[in-house]
């Protein structure tokens, strides 16, 4: 090994054959790679935290323990293998090591698992194969279409632009949110910042959350803004449960039978929070469609979502500019 | 009442006040226009049907009665309002008096439940969420992705067309199959007539149906069709039933798990058969999706088709060309 190589420290558990690969190819001619898996004890665990410069993780929360974090203080950078870094411990890290993200990385696949929610709902499939099994073969009360509905996309990043992209045969309208309040590269019919959420919501049929959870995202759908919307609104969340206020969703759905929710993520889940819990049976409303926070799970997504973030890290080793770093105003 | 006027006989039973009213709006400055709805009795049925040079209708097989198919020998155009016209008693109807159907009025919601059907059987959508009922959040096991797929569309009419145009964002290879096997408009991957099914099936990764039935068409999704696909092929039957071999299908489905079938078109159902029935439980498989032929259906398309169809007589009264025609072929 060359010494004179800066260290990388990846501490994904159990990293597959392809994983482990794509990263090797990516950073291997620029950086000794250290394997924090591969740590027999705690002492070789501080070694390889002590000596890498850099730190890739997919769960960082659990990866690196708590007592460890101190000793991350001298990397330069952490980059993250998951889109979203709510659930990475900030509090740990100091504001000068930057935090890169892999945002857009799972974008096509939660665009079209989203899509899939929205015309399932749409379409009532669930409702309509259940009456078919009992013998009610529904043939003419009429289902919802797509075509020409007004969309409003909360968080026109990756994903929103990727769900606005499948749209477009649908010739929908498209009303986006967006930190900036502008966009450049994609035809809308109205954008804004959070700001225009009160604006927005009234006028769409469809509501997509596709935004990261941070201090200023966390319940900006609550009682105020179910109320805003359309009676007969179709919810899709593929963000984070806790952009919507749990309460106040399952209130709304209750007493509003038409609205519908299409929930990807949820409250509480296993990878984040340890455990699939909800404080409100949503699963047994028929205005709700789930789905276990899937969304970006298919073949080959993880190992292309750990090559990006390799690339990134490598971009930031040829003293490239490094991209998705997670401004302040996004830390909790 | 103007004498001179060529008489329409329109055979619908109860049509909604928007249907008559489209109807109206585009016949009677041409013709005048006969309800056989509101005939009181048997005679003054017949009168109607034998004053009437031209008959619309939407369910022709029940609104004509058996002996009185008779009566109809003197008209010039038959003008159906469905799409499909496998019901319509060509038996009964001279082979020298045309008969028009309205395909492709029904193009768009079609191909719309059949993007519902397709994403979610390739997302898993149903059986993820019985899961996540019983507790088990499956947030790692991947599903299947609509990107870059190869789809193989039996009948590139308006639906397949549509179809395809809906696909256009996950850049997949469309291999179409039509009556001609060549096409100009559309860009394809590959075209072909029935006699390519063989060449097509065993490279696409979905087939869809939504071709009419008829004679040529009638089983040609078999035993010896069904081995050739792919064995997670995701089948799809927007057409008729008995586009499909029914013990086949089912057999096909019980030995191959991952092989997967979106059923909208159904071989026993009320419309067209008076009941809703199968010889196999499809509704008992975890490989089945199934909706009961409601894929037409969306707020305001009766009204719509049904004017398309009074366009198309009004063409005819107006000498222009009739389009739409039931080709000789095509009658059983």
């Amino acid at each position: 090994m060359n010494s004179k190589k800066p260290k990388i420290l990846v501490s994904i558990e159990k990293p597959s054959r392809l994983i482990s690969q794509a990263i090797k190819e990516e950073l291997e001619s620029l950086a000794e790679i250290l394997w924090l898996d591969q740590c027999a004890n705690q002492s070789s665990r501080l070694k390889f935290i002590k000596s890498a410069s850099i730190l890739i993780g997919l769960k960082l929360h659990n990866e690196i323990k708590h007592e460890e974090w101190q000793s991350t203080r001298h990397m330069s950078l952490i980059q993250a293998l998951s889109a979203g870094v709510d659930f990475v411990p900030f509090e740990k890290i100091p504001n000068d090591i930057p935090v890169a993200s892999n945002r857009g990385a799972f974008a096509l696949p939660m665009a079209e698992h989203g899509l899939a929610l929205l015309l399932a709902s749409a379409k009532s499939l669930r409702e309509r194969e259940i009456r078919m099994r009992l013998g009610y073969f529904d043939q003419w009360s009429p289902t919802r279409s797509l075509n020409g509905l007004s969309v409003g996309i909360v968080g026109f990043g990756g994903i929103g632009q990727a769900f606005a992209q499948l749209l477009k045969p649908f010739s929908c309208k498209i009303f986006a949110i967006n930190r900036t309040g502008n966009i450049s590269d994609f035809m809308v019919s109205g954008i804004g910042d959070l700001s225009s959420l009160g604006t927005i919501l009234p006028k769409c049929d469809v509501i997509v959350l596709s935004i990261s959870l941070n201090k200023s995202t966390v319940g900006i759908i609550g009682e105020k803004e179910l109320k805003l919307m359309k009676k007969d609104a179709i919810l899709i969340n593929l963000a984070r449960g806790d952009i919507i206020n749990q309460e106040a969703l399952y209130n709304h759905l209750k007493s509003n039978p038409n609205f519908q929710a299409c929930l990807d993520a949820w409250w509480s889940e296993p990878f984040i929070h340890g455990r699939f819990e909800t404080e409100y049976d949503f699963l047994s409303l028929e205005n709700v469609l789930g789905s276990p926070h899937n969304s970006a799970q298919i073949p080959g997504i993880n190992e292309y979502a750990a090559r990006r973030g390799a690339r990134n890290v490598a971009q930031y080793l040829r003293k490239e500019p490094v991209d998705f770093l997670v401004g302040n105003d996004e830390r909790p």
